[in-house]
């Protein structure tokens, strides 16, 4: 249900959804493959520490655990009322929460707005906000956040600790980024669920962000923004401080329909050009792709942003660096030759590479390359005043040293990273590759397998350079 | 140097870069790290069956072969001549080769056309095309194929076995192909880099590539392409047979100059409008990124041909399904609803999900499907006859077995192949997802780790649906 602004009781609440002191689980299930064992389960087997109480009533214990009958029976204070029970039974859930004095509830279970329940799930919130009592979903899948150990909903992984806050309307979508975040060392620092969101907003969930000690970048993936006042008011209130990503989708025609069905999102009037101007006013950045949202996150959650369009590529491939003229140029940020960025550095960068080296920009040093090469031509590159960003490259030719020209990266960043310039690196190929791209993003370098994704998310750190003279 | 179409001599030598029974390696090196000691280096390690002939007049012996002074000294016949000596040695080289009746040379040496020295390029190859020698390069990496255990230049691994004819004119990208095939199970059948094809050109290799028993998709990465009525012809012969997919880079402002420094391509009045008619009027289909390039080649080396749009996709998240949904129409291929693509199919799918389940299209179980509701849903959509492909899709839910989901698709493949129906997969989380992916790819179903890549694969496989009508 729409808002106008971000609501100060909410957001003050929020923190007992990602750290409660203690949880009632009602739907709390003793059959392993109902969503009501996993949510133990999950809180158990990633180290929650606080106090978790089942609610059933027709079970004496779960999980080993003794269970309640109902909220209200429960001897302590409850911060957190996670919900996966029948949607018909939500609604006196509900009253034992305000009884109890809950600080905030989940409702995980599905079928409502979202098969045509809309009546329903109005109720629900009109009661929860009657009551100063947050609701979170319905029909969502959970949320937690690795630095805290905390797993609350039916998630089979952790993603690892970062600086990525993933809000995502969508479970499964969430699902698939915390499993990336193991693969591909995609840090967050907290995600969350939010289903149909009928009552807790994007906008709440980007003011709560905005204070969390480890989140540098919050990512929102939307399926409708209901409440477009309160988002722009919100981003405007972040943008300065920490970068908002944004995907929004259910804009084609069966899109629509299917948005409905799942999160119960409506988008009549709003087509993709009123998401554009939306997320323009709100100081947002926009990706087009699922796989774009993570890589401009994960880049923004480690990298400052970019001042200018003055990037260096250094490669010993020239067909990664001619990937990247091409993208950068559909992305509308053409790259600029070497000379015209700096004359004296086109020409001291020559003695880095033999004679069939380019020194136009991308900076081919040529498939021969040593470490060597690789680490006098970066230095000379991050040193120049007129170079505002590095973009590195790795070919793994067989005379190439992955792991050493990485290491030679990870050193001139960590030497200079003072200067406030951003590193983004390239590396495609076997394992080794792969290993490399690994160790650069553990080192704050945002490191992809493809040239695309690397310009990406250069792209995006001079979208949030630009975002933050204007904000 | 531009030829108006494919010629025979060439087409029927290039079996002896992929097969030839001796390779004579010029400029054979004694030290680790050189071009030529890897060379050698890679021969053996891969597996080369045939004779090596090392030539270096200061050598006795490399790699532990006696060593020849030129290659006329060779005592025996020598198929393949790989020429890894400096651009000014290069003539004499190949005099030598005329003279000892070498079918066919391939120079790795750099240095020609790409620096300015396009007249000395011009001579060798007008020498070759005189003496009907053909010439691959110069200026390149290799070329292999792991099914014959051929690795032949300064790579550093082998693709693994597959469908694929690899034709780049770019080593670097050769090399994360190569690597990437290795990493994700992308199967190749052959691979070979062109550099600055002065001499051999890209019509040829798809000539070849039609009748190479393995290939089944042929894969062109170029940087301009200077004989485009050849191109045209040789792709007009085999897209009735066999798909070619293609990547063109260097069509921006700075990417153009690039090119010319790499590869010694030249894209004056050719930019990418050019590019898509003269595409349009081969029958082969072109790629963006170089993501999407390989996404595709993999699709279309696996999968048959898509006849319409009646496209199901079956998940158990909705958050792929709205991805995938946007990405159709985005792609100019949006959707069809299942209703209109068969009503019966609508009715009968229902049977496979919960009531928060929909059947609109993407027909989204829901995240609590097991494999059971899984093999229910794929069987009525691919024995639906309006059904002409299958968008599969697992989102890793705590409640979903993504390992017997998987083997339930490979299972329904493999019953229903005969349909001639496309099966293309979805599966984007952790490790039991990426192994998810692996399994599908071996089992002869393209998957993929978002939902985007996907779509892609299915559209290409449309695109080659109608240049078979066509062609």
């Amino acid at each position: 249900m729409k808002i106008k602004a971000p609501r100060k009781y909410v957001i003050d609440n929020l923190k007992y959804a990602l750290n409660p002191a203690s949880i009632a689980v009602v739907g709390a299930s003793r059959y392993d493959g109902k969503v009501g064992y996993k949510v133990i389960e999950g809180l158990n087997k990633y180290g929650y520490k606080g106090k978790i109480y089942p609610v059933n009533p027709r079970a004496e214990k779960v999980h080993g655990l003794k269970a309640y009958k109902t909220v209200k029976d429960i001897p302590d204070e409850v911060d957190l009322v996670f919900i996966a029970v029948p949607a018909h039974l939500v609604k006196m859930i509900l009253e034992h929460s305000v009884a109890k004095k809950a600080k905030i509830v989940v409702i995980a279970t599905s079928a409502f707005k979202e098969i045509g329940r809309g009546k329903l799930q109005n109720e629900l919130t009109q009661y929860c906000r009657d009551n100063k009592l947050p609701l979170i979903g319905p029909n969502l899948v959970g949320m937690g956040s690795p630095f805290l150990n905390f797993n609350c909903g039916f998630i089979p992984y952790l993603p690892v600790k970062g600086h990525v806050a993933m809000i995502s309307q969508s479970g499964a979508n969430l699902l698939a980024a915390l499993g990336t975040s193991q693969m591909l060392n995609f840090g967050m620092s907290f995600f969350v669920g939010l289903g149909n969101k009928a009552d807790v907003d994007f906008s709440e969930f980007i003011m709560y962000a905005a204070n969390d000690e480890h989140t540098k970048c919050i990512s929102v993936y939307s399926e409708g923004i209901d409440s477009p006042e309160a988002f722009v008011q919100a981003c405007n209130n972040v943008v300065a401080k920490k970068p908002v990503v944004t995907i929004k989708v259910g804009g084609s025609k069966i899109g629509n329909k299917a948005a409905f069905a799942h999160t119960a999102s409506e988008n009549t009037n709003t087509d993709d050009a009123y998401y554009d101007k939306l997320y323009e006013k709100a100081g947002a950045i926009r990706a087009e792709t699922w796989e774009e949202f993570l890589d401009i996150s994960l880049a923004l959650g480690l990298q400052p942003p970019l001042k200018d369009d003055n990037v260096v590529m250094i490669t010993n491939g020239g067909g990664s660096g001619l990937l990247s003229c091409d993208h950068f140029e559909r992305k509308g940020m053409p790259m600029r030759e070497l000379s015209e960025i700096s004359l004296i550095l086109s020409l001291k960068i020559r003695a880095y590479m033999p004679m069939f080296g380019s020194p136009l920009n991308p900076v081919d040093i040529s498939g021969t390359a040593t470490p060597k090469n690789y680490k006098g031509a970066i230095s000379q590159a991050v040193c120049d005043p007129n170079v505002s960003g590095i973009y590195g490259s790795i070919c793994p030719t067989s005379v190439t040293d992955v792991a050493a020209v990485t290491d030679v990266y990870i050193e001139m960043y960590n030497k200079y990273k003072h200067l406030g310039k951003p590193f983004v690196m390239e590396c495609q190929g076997g394992q080794e590759c792969f290993d490399s791209i690994i160790k650069l993003r553990k080192n704050g370098i945002p490191a992809y397998s493809t040239a695309e994704q690397a310009v990406n998310a250069i792209v995006a750190l001079r979208k949030y350079g630009k975002i933050k003279e204007k904000f």
